[in-house]
């Protein structure tokens, strides 16, 4: 039996899986961890710390949001941008509300239901072009409030940056915030790509949530250079109660918590989150421009933030995708996506750029 | 705008928060993460590797998970405990489905509800002495099977070390398992501390979960040594279908599910994760060896893993919790729950069997 | 093609597929329907009537509520009893909120796990004796309400006439609710058989409900003669919002609602509800007494409504029941149920006390 | 105390409250109860039936309902159509699963949710021109059966007749079935008004039904003629497991089920329920040649069944709702929907189009 609590020198460690030089254009998730996040786990380990949320590390991180985000800013430390999502919106939701979204929105295509499932709720979604709501075709869905036959739109969901690498600009967001509160709706933004609208807006980034009327936020971590951490942030309290009840019982509370809060904590040290940003924002230009000149490559949506839309013959597609891995967008239309992440070189860049214009060649040759 | 990606070396990091050599009694979630994991982390970093468990990190577990448990095991990394027992759960039952389990279960008191709320379940609980379940405490509630009325008794979820401290023999648990099988019921085990069972039972691990009859289990990293690593595991594959259907509609799933699986593979290699857990048992042996010479303190259930039971003075209680962090587990009768965990030290024990003679001796003084 | 809407006189009629003369002890919900109650049916028909409760029908019956229990309640008709309590502990239940119950509440054994399903709330349940809650029994479950991990007590459910046919008297009833609003709790009351208990209490219903401290009940008019009509009485508006939206989301909204709430207007007109379960309940008294100078048969609670408990060797009932239907409670023990209802007659208690007598003669013969 | 079983004979009942001459085109629910069920109700009253579907009406309504769609169909009386349609679709879908159907049938629109929120499923909805789905259309939605980032599509559901007053020819519901068969899906009718699409298409119901691939049918009682009855049939019973149990736990099974079963007994006899459905038909008919010849009324889709859509000036619209009760489809197009009913008259749709006439005739006067 043991008799001291084992020592970390006696430790070997597994070795490596994977080749850590190969890099992609399928999504922001494929990319690893930056190494400041790692340096941060490390530093937060030893010691004994409050679970679930009592920690130096949480409290640290509640502070730093605060001073971005404004001072009744409340910070819940979530796993994952589904929990985010669905932990934001049942905080905005009756059991008889519903959320107005667009079609293309993640959390009405890609969260397998669990809006519905798990929050209980029911989506209305709008038809938008490059994923963006406005007032106009919010109203296609904000009626029949008093109508007990139809799900009562509570809450719009917007995301910044959209599925679909566009933006919002700060005042298309306080005229949808404002016409959503003057319905009585509450606001939800999925922030999942939050950093790279930030970066990309070069604004700070409460002009465009708090300022701007948003009432809760999923702020994304993962995507932008950390391991696995996001956050719901109540950024007007006045809407929201029990959210500490609602993380709980929708998995989303992490009894080692003080690891999540120092993912962000590493993230929004010293604008590193802009940076990590502002950095896949330009990939995602550089190669927008290169394809630009290309022809038989057709951008679908401006590029504004880290994703790159393009149409092009599946078959050129189809050969690429066995140099670099990405995925169809919408296959019968021959769409694709090309994401740009926190860890994309310059070099990534021009070597996509040349086998795309190689295997372009290719076509009907 | 940034041109490359951003370098490692211009990192600054956050610095420490805490106190990395206090330790405390409370909870084995309060420790950190054993230094074999934070490296494993490191060495899964760098590169692309796809999402959602494609990676390579992800499929080695699994072969370490196969040879722990048998060659048909499914392995399904998760984020926390309650994720992987409603995750399991789920899988096991239909949407008329209820499952048997101790009053005192972890998924009965401490998941707010999550079973029933999320897994759309509902629980027959049964007062079991110790927390255990056996198949006569099981008939309390096996019965109505074909009565629409009475919500269907599916599974039988048992907790294996208890959450009392205590442990089921692997007899014990091939007892229920036939059971519950004969009934047409399948069987859960709530694993967050198998490790302890394991390292404590001194045997094979398949020998009481595959072998016994197990059908799913939860199978723990956190409490172990890991920052926040779970797996449900599909024991009995031929009972549960479109298990990563369930996973991800119960926002399981994770991108960079790498990192998860990078953390339970750093625990299983070389049997690190049954040292981890025989030493954190050995210490609860020596608390309760301790504690067993006390008048005025009196152990509640038998020490089986790392867990200590204990009656006493809620006073004395009190005072020595402004010493050493640790809860009421029953405030009214006077009862106290103190966990061992993998970094609890030898010194850390006789410093608190000192503090807690020392405040005993205050009592009616 | 038709040409005018079809003549009542053509209508050929169905035939009679049952013996209307044989009645047992099974359920209160084996009778059928006063004469009242049809005619009532046949007046409320013809011509148009807007669907979903906005009908003459509907807003006379929450005239005669008011005027039995205040005029401050709301009246929602809805189909069964299990719709009127999902619908209710909804209303007083947020997201993360619980309810608690007697283990024996039909709310916990009967009702499929509706409650947590379908209102996605869980149940505290306590073993009460003779079914009936207390402040001290609640208090074994009314704590934690700031702890995420614990589902929330939100609501206190008790059930009058219980399930075990017992009474409470007014004042339990207000030192209940007395205890549950001083802990911040909403008083919940199934009233499946609220008309035996107010004619066996013999005083004004609003004694033990709205001025007790009531917050919704489930009124039942099933059981007391009625076809199929039940409601929901939001007796304290305070606690509740937007029941309507609720009882429509949980499929308890009837479209041609004037024939649910002629029903209960029918039972409610010069106190024929009262008539009714008084005779029901004269008639398990009579039961009782007749059962009380029987040897080999035990009364296993006090009867006090419409329900007689009795113990007695089961191989007795198992003969009786080829007599007369009615069900085992608990087969193990020998315990079985015997209900009287509105058209039970005193020559079907004679009967049924002949024919024990002489089962019960063969014991052992 | 009472002695006897009240009498019939003492009963006073509650007088009339409304115009039982007036009728409107509002809703085909606004209708009352044609006379043969209310006698089919009188017929199964009196002594005791065994409550909750075991009784002789429910057998034999059972019986018919085979003659009618095969020998293998099962029958299961419920309360409402939202109960059906959300019963049956549980019963097809397992957690995981998703429904593809119109963007504007009844589930989506006009169920406050209850599908996703009760059912827990996801509605994938395509815009579909009359109401109808094709199996191109579904192939909007049916992909990504293996993702489980997407609610994987188990289920097409299709309403027959329309929400639009339309029909879908048996080789159209054919094609539908063998392709969502194909893919392994399965079919879902909401039959609501399936009694005016069986008598408009003049087949036998199973040609449209059984025969033609459909799995679950929601029968529809009210809107024909019943007080409240409808029913789940499970037409292909390979494809449902323990639906006796769902409609439990969805809170719609009736106790004293004779009542319900009476009611579609009584509409099915006879034929009695196409009857009543062609006549309704037939009045659409009347009305809808009738508006064909009025200027400023454009009819919106093909008039099939039993409701007529049409556009108009909204202020002649506005008028006419001071004479005869209806409601605007959409308000900001001028768009009305006028259904007729079993109990309609010629001279009731003859005096609309002459007061329908007036209005217009004001229009721009």
């Amino acid at each position: 039996m043991a008799e001291a609590a084992p020592t970390p020198d006696s430790s070997a460690t597994i070795s490596a899986a994977h080749d850590a030089t190969v890099r992609g254009f399928a999504s922001d998730n494929y990319a690893g961890v930056h190494p400041a996040v790692l340096a941060a786990l490390s530093i937060a380990n030893g010691g004994h710390q409050v679970a679930y949320g009592e920690d130096a590390y949480t409290e640290r991180l509640a502070e730093r949001i605060r001073a971005l985000f404004g001072e009744r800013t409340e910070t819940y430390p979530v796993f994952n941008g589904t929990g985010a999502n669905v932990v934001g919106l049942q905080a905005l939701t009756d059991r008889w509300g519903a959320v107005i979204c667009a079609a293309t929105a993640h959390i009405n295509v890609d969260e397998g239901g669990a809006p519905e499932r798990i929050g209980h709720t029911k989506l209305h979604q709008v038809d938008a072009p490059d994923g963006k709501l406005t007032p106009a075709l919010i109203d296609q869905q904000a009626y029949g409030f008093d109508d007990e036959h139809r799900a009562m739109p509570q809450v719009v969901s917007l995301t910044q940056s959209t599925e679909l690498g566009t933006l919002y600009t700060p005042a298309e967001i306080r005229a949808i915030a404002d016409h959503a509160h003057s319905l009585g709706m509450s606001v939800h933004m999925d922030g999942s790509r939050i950093a790279n609208a930030t970066a990309a807006l070069g604004v700070p980034v409460r002009e465009f949530t708090t300022d701007a009327g948003v009432d809760v936020l999923s702020f994304g971590g993962t995507k932008t250079g950390a391991m696995g951490a996001e956050a719901v942030l109540i950024l007007n309290p006045d809407r929201v109660r029990h959210l500490k009840h609602i993380r709980k019982l929708s998995m989303q509370l992490a009894s080692k918590m003080r690891f999540i809060s120092a993912q962000l904590e590493a993230l929004l040290e010293g604008d590193r989150w802009l940076e990590l940003a502002d950095h896949a924002n330009a990939m995602a230009q550089r190669l927008a421009t290169g394809v630009e000149e290309l022809p038989g490559v057709e951008l679908l949506h401006p590029v504004q933030a880290n994703g790159v839309f393009a149409r092009l013959d599946q078959e050129v597609s189809r050969r690429l995708m066995k140099r670099f891995r990405f995925y169809f967008w919408d296959e019968a239309a021959g769409d694709v996506r090309w994401m740009c992440s926190w860890d994309t070189t310059e070099a990534d860049i021009d070597a996509f750029l040349a086998a795309l214009t190689d295997e372009l060649g290719g076509v009907g040759a």
